[in-house]
């Protein structure tokens, strides 16, 4: 396993003073690094945050391991009910792994497919449902609190139409992922005896794809879970290395604060050459949005703090991105995802057309195509003075998903205690879902129903043109 | 057809004195917004400019219609071969009419699937290749230029595969779009005999989608490709109202300007709730990108301009993004794009289970869950003074997809015109194109390929930790 982080590109030397860091804000920045490995390391020892340790549940996944063998070949649809962190980790490792539509093969009972209901459009939802066959369809409700309207809505959904053709058989079709020791998802799975396997109270979903959470859909669709997760644990040691030279999640951590702090570098665009790293690119998305999106520091010292990640795909968005990210306003940081060996290179045929702007690719191959032009926009970007690194996976197998997702965790984390903030709570979102909660008329929130009548009332008096 | 826009949570009384905006703002920006209007119809005059023009070119639409049917049931793969601008349209159509995978019904002849092949990464191109039939399969190649690399390079592999299997035969296995008057794509299908298709010169790729570049794979997988135009049409004749309160595309142009100038809102995210308006929201995202992401303006001031556009899906987005909006840094202003009519509410079943985390959606609808979902996380936005709008679209039908393409694009030349920018170039691509056929070995480019390697010569002495 082998993940090289090459960040020459956000020196000064190459991407100018004004926008690129001095090796000497790095040394001095070794004692900021230092302290966040330190500050993790203590919380994570008072059992505060599990992600670490996730990789080596070892009875976790000899659980989730003996579940799916022993469904095996039932089912042709695997149908994750969840959303937010519920469900990206599963798209991230199905994309990585077997490639997005429409790469994947066709699905049969050997080869089931992944459906995540992820969202509460009805004609996405019933749209979906129409597509699969009750009888070969195991569906897989995702909820760590077990009360994420969403998820219940479908899943309420998704029971009838399963219970319609299947009567009582249909408890045979579930499989929950939820808390060990709260929330009505984990009751009613425990009335209905569905199979369930639990998240740990101190992992939360956007660190909690080494979990039950990405590890079951993951296995019902082939992925070897044990490799993913070996990949994992060594990136996990070399995580708590207190040598920056050889920690890529501190060094990595490091480079990005400083320049958001530093350089006003507000947004980080998560730049992947490789469609099976585009599921990946969502899940940080929500990983780094949420860990490190937060209102006020640990002193209670409103901040507004956050890069905001944006997903691009290489090459795809050099035809639709890149000429924002060259001549726009130079508040990115560019973090391109490279993967050094492709399976298949994708020969492109020897035999010449005869026309000038075609005949000097052929003979050559896609994939160092896409190499050239990862690199040739890496330098375009640097010569235009915006400061980018790469991260750099041998491959995309088990193996590197896994380590990769790692360490990202690990950069999140000690970026946000370079932030000083708490990078494990998402209290910014309870707002929106209370005032959902009272236009759904769920008891206990009427208050919210009631403000939320004061702002429509108001809005009425709004002028404009 | 009935696109409504609703900007009062835009503005001061809702947002706050320190993000929103005054309606005396607004009406001070009257003066700019009618010199906005003036500018771009007076370039529109002249022909510079020729996307307004595309939904009455009745006979190209007559052709397409023509040879749509003439091919009708031959083929259940229509293969776009095409990035960008030749791409997004596409898929923006595809995903808004028939649904984004696993939605789509199983494919035939009768109800051919669109695979668009818009990157080079070679997983990605030869197991999507695996997936089709060539026998069955329509390629349709689509470059303004007919020398993008990744397309040509594509093209070939794609020509290759087809030839293999059906020798001679192949040259009806293709339809091609590019420019009239130039390029080796135009020569190789003149020689080769393949039917195409033109794109007008003064339409650029990210105004192309009602041209034949949206409009020939649209009507090849079933679009009633006169209702996309007949919506445009309409909405066409909006958008050159002087009034503002009638034209919503200048008054949409007016106050995402105001909120970049005056309140340094960056980043404008577009945050479809509808999984249908998710390929539409990346088409967007190249269109305001590229067209408004410039160095300079016409004056050749440097000027840096543009906002950096986020595609975000609701609900989905809220338990990934909603955090860092609601509480990271106030630099984003939300653009809101709703749905009012679904032709499927998807009930919730009444029955209920004994849970109230899961009673009280009983009897409800995921129509109305999305709906109560979007107004509470404007409302939460609009609290905690996050600048919002909503666009709301009647229903996704052909008709409302073209009005809403035609809508977005006139907004977008107007805000060019409101930054005195040429919204409709792409220098900044320019050098990363030159270095990719510098490393390629094209023939005149060795001045790039000497450029990049002093540019890896340097990269070797730059110092880090």
């Amino acid at each position: 396993m082998r993940i090289a982080f090459d960040e020459r590109n956000l020196m000064a030397d190459m991407a100018g003073k004004e926008n690129g860091l001095n090796a000497a804000d790095l040394r001095a920045g070794a004692g900021l690094a230092k302290r966040a490995l330190a500050g993790f390391r203590a919380s994570w020892q008072k059992g505060l945050y599990g992600f670490p340790d996730l990789p080596d549940q070892s009875e976790t996944i000899a659980a989730i391991r003996s579940y799916a063998k022993s469904v095996a070949g039932k089912f042709d649809t695997i149908c994750v009910v969840g959303i937010g962190g519920s469900a990206l980790g599963a798209w991230a490792i199905d994309c990585a792994l077997r490639g997005m539509h429409p790469v994947q093969k066709e699905f049969s009972r050997k080869n089931p497919r992944l459906v995540i209901l992820d969202n509460v459009d009805p004609s996405f939802v019933m749209g979906a449902l129409k597509t699969m066959d009750p009888k070969r369809t195991l569906v897989v409700p995702i909820a760590k609190s077990g009360a994420t309207a969403e998820t219940v809505a479908t899943l309420l959904i998704v029971t009838a139409w399963l219970e319609s053709t299947l009567g009582r058989k249909a408890r045979n079709h579930f499989a929950v992922v939820t808390s060990a020791g709260r929330g009505d998802l984990k009751q009613l799975a425990e009335q209905r005896k569905y199979p369930t396997f639990h998240l740990p109270e101190n992992v939360g979903g956007r660190f909690s794809v080494l979990s039950a959470v990405g590890l079951l859909p993951a296995a019902l669709t082939g992925a070897d879970i044990r490799r993913l997760c070996s990949g994992a644990s060594a990136m996990t040691k070399l995580c708590w290395l207190p040598d920056l030279r050889k920690n890529t999640a501190l060094r990595a951590a490091l480079c990005h604060h400083l320049l958001a702090a530093r350089k006003s570098k507000s947004i980080q665009v998560a730049f992947p050459y490789s469609n099976r790293l585009w599921g990946s690119a969502f899940w940080f998305r929500q990983l780094w949005a949420e860990s490190l999106g937060k209102r006020t520091d640990r002193n209670g010292t409103v901040v507004h703090a956050g890069q905001t990640p944006v997903a691009a795909l290489g090459t795809t968005d050099q035809h639709s991105q890149v000429q924002l990210y060259m001549e726009g306003p130079n508040d990115k940081v560019f973090s391109f995802w490279a993967v050094r060996n492709q399976p298949d290179a994708g020969a492109i045929p020897k035999t010449p057309t005869g026309f000038e702007a075609m005949d000097y690719l052929c003979g050559q191959s896609l994939a160092r195509l896409l190499d050239a032009e990862r690199r040739s926009t890496e330098a375009a970007l640097t010569e235009n003075g915006r400061p980018n690194c790469t991260f750099t996976l041998d491959r995309v197998d088990e193996e590197h998903l896994g380590a990769f997702f790692q360490l990202m965790e690990f950069e999140t984390a000690f970026a946000g205690e370079m932030l000083n903030i708490n990078a494990f709570d998402q209290e910014g979102v309870e707002l929106g879902k209370k005032f959902t909660f009272g236009l759904m008329g769920r008891k206990g929130f009427g208050d919210y129903k009631s403000r939320f009548t004061a702002y429509e009332a108001k809005r009425k008096t709004v002028k404009t043109v």
